[in-house]
């Protein structure tokens, strides 16, 4: 069985981006400021805010900067937003932010469907936006790195290559993203333990999905492989394009219990992720998809019935 | 991480009894035998097909005689039935069934609440069983083995303690049941190694709730504490009467499709239980929990739009 690593596993949400830009409706302003304001505050390490994409092509995270101006910061967590070219940067810079997270896919097909470039356009776009960054970290995403919805699996020499290039043109932090679900747990912990091998220098975050119903399954096997820091989205909210009706990213509060009650070490306070979860399905309408808050922790008992008592001696 | 054992992985059905007993509908005596002829011809090792509980306790069963009588054997596979008592065995040995599986609770709590009787009448009544068995052979089940709804966590030496009492009684394979969906994976191998290993010439089952959405990843560690067979249930359906709302057992074809394509020997045909669960939602009229159905599985791909091949510079 696997060892149980001595160090903090960093929980990052990023379901207020990756969830709600698929969420089907718009969430208010105000609401996703108070969501976020309340995840600020339960020890989570990083969030991704929103995301800098034209408001034509993502109309439910039109009101990015309105967000980000009205946010209350907690010391200690990392406020990100994602941005998919050079405009981009250019609105991010002009809030307050600690982090830009940049996305291309492994897969050339799938980056030319979402992103309506080559991966080397994409890189070229990066080069630069790492370039004019000023004080802003800049995190690089390969998305599909463990398979393609077009081409099927992946290489892995291909990710690996792709990390390299992206330390080139001087992004700081990598994340591996199983963009379709699509990962088992053997291909992360290869996959990861390759990169883990080989740039040790760099953070690596592992962003999953639900898609199968191997997202904690992966999570715990990248975490063998030397991962220190996990995306997950609150309510397990989200979704991919080309799974319709599949669970979305995998679920902050499942994820958190999981590894709490597992024996690993995170700081993330789950009664008030619950809390949240809870609100965040009141404004959706719609039930979430999270298993632990509708069961109750591990530690959750119910109460016996008085017949029960009887039976049992107990006064 | 973990090697892959060489052996085959045993998936062992229990939908049609732990599942349908508390579909909250009498699911008709022919479609059940329509859904149980299909299950036997698709590579699963053993089908618990009924309960030979009172029909009074468990309408939804109440036809156990009728099912069998009915259905096809298909050869190898092993034909199970659940029984709570000696009268229940009478039941048993009157109609073709290749095994009796029986249940106690290591809570004394859970045993009194769900069968009326001690830990140590249950056991009285084993040793009957055993003695009056016929040709039959007995599986014995130990439930709430990894925790209790209503007294949480239970000592892994008392589990230890109750499957020698059980293979003192004569019973020839052991299930160790996560009742309430309450087990972690270090919790899962933690308990199975020490059993495996205390009593390495007993065949053990791990039967898993998804509860708290660990289900596949408990099944993995059970793989890796020496475990080969895993109850699962078609399209996840099943639950636990002390979590509403949770999923259920562990699903056939999430559980197959996971440990078909992260390498393990799975002998079961996917394809055909996904036609299966397809039959099992119209009948219950209601989306089963299952995952892999919704989004294919690992090998799918979607066509590329006519726009993107042109992008790319397919013809």
């Amino acid at each position: 069985m696997r060892d149980v690593p001595s160090e903090v596993i960093r929980i990052q949400e990023v379901g207020m981006r990756d969830g709600l830009q698929s969420a089907g409706q718009f969430v208010e302003t105000a609401d996703k400021i108070q969501l976020l304001n309340q995840l600020s505050k339960t020890g989570l390490s990083k969030i991704e805010v929103t995301s800098f994409v034209s408001p034509k092509a993502v109309p439910l995270l039109a009101d990015a900067e309105a967000v980000l101006d009205a946010i209350e910061r907690v010391p200690g967590v990392i406020y990100s937003a994602l941005i998919p070219n050079i405009r981009g940067l250019e609105r991010a810079l002009a809030v307050d932010l600690d982090e830009v997270n940049v996305v291309m896919s492994v897969s050339n097909a799938h980056n030319m469907a979402n992103l309506r470039m080559t991966c080397d356009d994409s890189l070229d776009q990066f080069r630069e936006i790492c370039t004019n960054r000023g004080s802003l970290s800049v995190n690089g995403t390969l998305a599909t790195a463990f398979g393609c919805p077009f081409v099927g699996s992946v290489d892995p020499s291909m990710v690996l290559e792709w990390a390299k290039r992206y330390l080139d043109v001087g992004i700081d932090s990598l994340t591996l993203a199983d963009t379709v679900g699509t990962a088992t747990p053997h291909q992360i912990f290869g996959l990861c333990k390759a990169i883990v091998d080989e740039l040790p220098e760099i953070e690596i975050t592992l962003h999953l999905h639900n898609t199968r119903g191997l997202g904690i399954a992966n999570a715990l096997a990248g975490i063998d492989a030397g991962i220190r820091h996990l995306d997950a989205s609150i309510g397990g909210i989200g979704g991919c394009p080309y799974a319709p009706g599949a669970t979305g990213n995998v679920c902050t509060e499942d994820l958190v219990h999981a590894l709490i009650f597992d024996g690993y070490r995170c700081d993330v306070h789950l009664d008030a992720l619950f809390e949240i979860a809870l609100q965040l399905e009141g404004i959706l309408c719609n039930p979430l998809p999270g298993l632990v808050r509708q069961a109750g922790t591990k530690l959750t008992t119910h109460p016996m019935s008085d017949d029960l008592r009887c039976r049992l001696g107990i006064p």
